[in-house]
């Protein structure tokens, strides 16, 4: 039942956060300028401008005055029942209240500090193939993160590091995600195996003609803009790491990267970001709720979803390609006119087992993310010392990708993510694929000709449906809800399995 | 003498202002991104972003905690001294404060609410020429605006008009103003009478040739580079109205805009610019003063000198255009090949009186400053009525510049401060040509072989003239002071008078 007049407090606490969220705008509009146009020297400026943002926005979300009208709210029987969008938006932001709240000062700044002492160490032992130099410095950012997600807390029965992925990944557990994350890696391992053996690897040469960039970034855009982002609302910018940003109302900013010789890097990067971009245009911010969880992404694995199924699901298919290699033909002055649409679809579509995570492919991909979260989760819960790392990721990438780790800049050093103590980040991005593969198999099944559709370029009919069962609802729903709610199941590992299956064996003529 | 070990409370309030200049820093790229990238459907949220900015700002700049530190630190003996560059600094200060402490609540958010309500009025009776609609609200505005500098204050024997100036040139009287633009008015009137009756106008139709916008920016850049804008500090991008921000240390941004068929309106505009690049590029923001008055523009005019003098003095002379036209076709594959640069020269002098202020020439610029000027002095004072306004402005007009004003969109509706309450703004304008046309003099006594040097595209000795003179002393001396250290006299009008003989008169052959 809609609450005919909302009380006060309520209203109060909206307007509070509408403004805290207009804070968290412009620093996103401060991080934003720094990676696009900011000038070099105007980087240790930058730096003061973004640490004293971060410490009006930190005092507000951790102020008396929004936890007085949190409590209020919570004890006001006409608001607190969570199956309406105001309970759910106060349960919501009790949790962030929480986080903000429970870490003790002091581990906040002894972690900041461990932190950017563990990242120099980490650049150090990875330029130089030396883990023992880095041993001291992630044992204390693991030993300072395992305290943080004591400090968070987490449910009987669970153990820390489910309170770790509860800041990416809110109300899931390491249970929850070894139910999947085991039978994806079982059949993944089989099938990415299978290939190899019995496959016959596409024709990948012809990508990497040479394209201008101004090219590629008027290329992006026109298909972008078909998939419908909408540019009066938002920009695509070009960085060297390519991100998403949603300021707010009216304003997203994609940036992507370009490679002359590396086109469908860039249409992967782009489109990529794109899904971001779409999620974030379709939630409800345009009204009141701006700065409310009801406005805001639900977690970092739905949104990797959004993002994944465009650049996946959509962007390596027959359909998309029937409709984009013309234009792409177009723009390009007809560089790719001598390939015809199968031999083009299959050289996007390959798998090939390979050490470095962000350059590895569709299917593999998943398996240094379950690697990577089979080992943070053993660290964390003290079944794994740090010293023995090397030698845990060596046996593990062999079993799970059958190749052997050449030196450790190549394996356990890669990633920057642990010397930053992000630690239950990295399961979200398989989630993401595994949440994509799931809706991509209710979308077809809801829209049965969306091949067609998408075959002449109309995406309208997918992104209502992502309008509606995914971005409107913001933080409403769990992300376990929400999938239940739009797919009728709870997480599986086959869908992304079937779809893998669907749209890689036939690049392989399997 | 210097102040060995500076006191808690000055280093305290020095903290205090650079952090409200960070502060400043993130509302001016705020500001700086609405007007280059910002998609337009962004505009809404950016309102709430700058006001939001504003209201923190002000609460900073009026707080008792600063006028606390300013009060204790004028207490202090040691530091009270204006000769010291503390001394200074504490004096301008408690200008600030004393500037946004002064006006009452009401008054501030009356006149908001008018200059709001104005503006639209002043749209729309522009677009319908229709000035009796304007009247009421421009009244409103003026009457608060009067009632705005009584609360300010001014001088025993001053005006309340002084008390508007003072926020854009501190310091700087009316009468001051009316002793210098008197004869330069009454000597300008002759000056383009005899151009007019004895010149022969240079050819111009070859400005008009078509130049790429690509190739204008490019060439933007080359020469502003060469002119010393560091770009690892600094951009230069596109908008419609061009300005300049010095955001901080390190960031300084230009825009200026591009017309196909009009090259010199762009490089007028980007010299213009880049001149207050300079400035700002130039103050001492560098170290712990950033954000307090020291490392801070003096005054408008004291910009507007630099700008002028860039765009002007150096960038219509024939020594700049030696070294720049064969630049200029090197950029624009010959497109000026069959111009000599005599021809050339004279074509960027031509002086001819027009309705347009900001569309108006170097030499009758001053003419429309002027009208501005004594009819706004005369508005506050109360000795013209509003309603008698576009009588005296056509009268004025026929007087300073031999035309009748054929409509108010043309003549006074065309400005926007008005509607905004920027009374005391337009002097400054002028101000800035006389302070680089004195300048100017000075420096080619200092600097013999100024124009061999500008000939061959060397413009370091100019530009270390500029840092030590001027933009190295922040906001020590007024500006006043600033020109007689400078120039070893109070400011005139000759100077400017004999800058525009040498200039213009050769390209009327005269």
């Amino acid at each position: 039942m809609p609450i005919a007049i909302l009380p006060k407090h309520y209203t109060d606490l909206i307007a509070f956060k509408r403004e805290s969220g207009t804070l968290s705008s412009i620093s996103a509009l401060v991080s934003w300028d720094q990676e696009t146009y900011m000038p070099t020297a105007g980087a240790k400026a930058r730096a003061e401008q973004s640490s004293l943002l971060a410490g009006i926005i930190h005092e507000r979300n951790t102020s008396s005055k929004l936890g007085d009208l949190i409590a209020q709210c919570e004890a006001d029987t006409d608001l607190n029942d969570e199956s309406t969008p105001e309970g759910a938006n106060i349960r919501e932001m009790r949790r962030d209240y929480d986080l903000a709240t429970k870490l003790p000062t002091d581990l906040v700044k002894n972690l900041a500090r461990a932190q950017s002492q563990a990242q120099e160490a980490w650049k150090h032992a990875r330029a130089n193939n030396d883990f023992p130099s880095f041993i001291n410095d992630l044992t204390k950012v693991l030993d300072l993160t395992r305290e943080k997600g004591e400090c968070y807390g987490y449910p009987e029965g669970g153990e820390v590091y489910d309170a770790l992925i509860n800041e990416y990944e809110p109300d899931t557990t390491a249970k929850e995600i070894e139910a999947v994350f085991t039978p994806l890696r079982d059949r993944l391992s089989v099938f990415i195996a299978d290939l190899a053996a019995n496959g016959t690897p596409p024709k990948v040469d012809f990508l990497h003609r040479s394209i201008p960039v101004e090219k590629q970034h008027a290329f992006g855009q026109a298909i972008t803009a078909q998939l419908g982002f909408d540019y009066n609302a938002g920009r695509l910018d070009t960085t060297t790491h390519p991100f998403c940003s949603g300021f707010g109302p009216g304003d997203t900013r994609m940036t992507t990267r370009y490679e002359p010789t590396n086109f469908p890097d860039a249409v992967g990067s782009t489109m990529h970001e794109c899904g971001h971009g779409l999620y974030e245009q379709g939630l409800p911010k345009g009204g009141e709720l701006f700065g409310t969880p009801l406005a805001s992404a639900v977690s970092l694995g739905i949104h990797e979803s959004q993002s994944r199924m465009w650049e996946n699901m959509v962007g390596r298919g027959r359909p998309f390609w029937n409709w984009a290699l013309p234009v792409a033909n177009e723009h390009f002055d007809g560089a790719f006119d001598d390939i015809d649409l199968d031999t083009f679809v299959k050289s996007v579509n390959t798998c090939a087992p390979s050490f470095i995570r962000v350059e590895s492919d569709e299917s593999t991909y998943n398996l240094h993310v379950m690697l990577r979260f089979e080992l943070e989760r053993a660290m964390i819960a003290g079944d794994l010392a740090i010293k023995d790392l090397p030698d845990a990721w060596n046996s593990k990438f062999k079993s799970f990708l059958g190749l052997d780790v050449p030196d450790d800049a190549r394996g356990c050093l890669q990633d920057v993510h642990w010397s930053f103590g992000l630690v239950g980040y990295f399961p979200t991005y398989t989630l993401g694929n595994l949440y994509a593969a799931q809706m991509w198999e209710t979308i077809n099944e809801t829209i049965p000709d969306i091949d067609e559709q998408m075959a002449v370029g109309d995406f309208n009919a997918l992104l209502a449906w992502l309008r509606e069962n995914i971005h409107q609802h913001g933080r409403r729903y769990s992300a376990a809800q929400l999938c239940h709610r739009a797919t009728g199941k709870p997480l599986e590992a086959d869908p992304l399995i079937r779809h893998l299956e669907r749209r890689v064996k036939p690049a392989y003529n399997m």
